[in-house]
């Protein structure tokens, strides 16, 4: 089996072929266009010759109670393995994400020169303490050794109302946190949500943060794991930041497992470099792991 | 005289009027586009039969020491005559400006989930270090009791570029700090490029502040100064966050003075709102000046 669109590059939609085989896209994505001509998902399956009808019908084409275990080899996409001189990793699961994809601040806009500072409602200023003391809570999990990324890919005044001499009335940004543990994502986004009307309130502002839009966090399977633990000279664990389908068959009840190959320069660039000698390492173990593969 | 375009909703050229008298109009802004229809300053002045040479040669076309003294009266922009109860003020100074207009930091792009924090050159974390550390240099300036006012009033990821799950490789910003102290401007000005670059240090970015666009302070003239408020019931001076011809006509060495109305929700918009009673104080203090004037 091949799993196409993992992450598409026409249709800002997740895991299209591993979803759509377990019948868990959600019909809406049919409507989603193609980023280059501007056409749907459903026309373009049916130009192709496919049917949309498995989608909108949400129909199950793969039984995972037919799939023993799902594995998938991956390049690492951050610097870990090769900080740690490392050729290889198991995945210990991969991280959830709770985005705030729509946050705005709203205050007032007022004349730079001639507005105290005890009577601004300034957006900036206020989206610039949010966001630092999201940092400085970032900071503080890492220190107690939870799993957690944040960051804010996203931050604007509003080209058509802001000027160099405005006081901003609103900010837009977007805030993603993301981590192995369910638990920490609650904890960061109630964390978010508090310190807006609390930030918001201090710099006479409204934080209207929105809902988030949200991936489970995907457990990988404890005993494949420790089989390809085994199965490594180096062994070693770290969690995957990037998503992959092995969380979607991981959600579905199959256990799954994940094996990471050193590379530099990260991912989705045209300096990927992945040396030939770690591939044979990390596709070994996975041989092996299937050629005595653990019982139940 | 009347004197037009201290603000022109045309073209981006402070004073022109006053400046033009003066034969101080940087010949360059005869360029400038008229915001509506792109046509530039010079063939604006033509269209409407006025001649643009003597802008070109920055020809003098009033004698400052034809001129015996200025005096301006204007609505209160802000806030404060109206929280302190008064009718009108005896402006001390209008502010200057350095505006850094042109601001960027210069990171690296990134995938949010797989990098971590120790290896991120995350351009919009370092810049809320900054703009966050700035706002407790103003407040610190606050308390030290010295006159200034800073404003972030242009913040901006890069369209093009950013995404919810990129680790941002760049912002651009404005930033804008007002102040009646010319030593408080060059103070906080390098406070601002020592901050940006301690900050683009820890977070392996580089800060591009660029230069700044300056516009001096000006001091109001302090014989007409002590004259006005010996004029008023309530005598009250502040600073002027805006800009104003008075600010031309001091640069060249008459004297001048202003006289601030209160005025409600600030100015620039439809709620301004003068009291006529108001008006008639200020306009008397003005009169009995000019009837009255102090000599040399």
């Amino acid at each position: 089996m091949a799993i196409r669109g993992e992450e598409s590059s026409w249709f800002d939609i997740s895991y299209i072929g591993s979803s759509g085989a377990f019948g868990l896209l959600d019909p809406q994505c049919l409507a989603v266009p193609r980023a280059d001509n501007g056409r749907s998902f459903e026309s373009t399956l049916l130009e192709h010759g496919f049917d949309p009808r498995a989608i909108r019908e949400r129909r199950r084409l793969l039984d995972p109670a037919r799939v023993r275990a799902y594995l998938e080899l991956h390049i690492e996409q951050g610097p870990t393995l090769v900080d740690k001189g490392l050729p290889a990793a198991v995945v210990s699961a991969i991280r959830g994400c709770r985005r705030f994809r729509n946050a705005r601040c709203l205050g007032q806009y007022g004349h730079s020169g001639t507005l105290p500072r005890s009577h601004r409602r300034d957006a900036v200023a206020a989206t610039v303490a949010l966001l630092h003391h999201l940092e400085s809570l970032w900071i503080d999990y890492e220190r107690r050794g939870a799993d957690l990324v944040f960051t804010v890919g996203e931050l604007s005044t509003d080209p058509a109302l802001h000027a160099p001499s405005k006081v901003s009335g609103e900010t837009r940004f977007v805030l993603d946190f993301r981590s192995a543990s369910e638990d920490t994502m609650r904890d960061i986004v109630a964390g978010a949500r508090e310190a807006a009307k609390r930030v918001g309130d201090a710099y006479r502002v409204r934080f209207d943060l929105g809902d988030t839009s949200d991936s489970p966090a995907a457990i990988m399977d404890p005993r494949l794991r420790a089989s390809l633990l085994d199965l490594l000279d180096q062994p070693f664990e770290m969690a995957s930041g990037a998503g992959h389908d092995a969380a979607v068959f991981a959600s579905v009840g199959i256990p799954s497992a994940m094996i990471f190959v050193r590379n530099d320069h990260g991912s989705h660039n045209p300096e990927e470099s992945m040396d030939l000698e770690d591939f044979a390492i990390a596709t070994r173990a996975l041989l092996r792991l299937l050629v005595d593969f653990p019982s139940a």
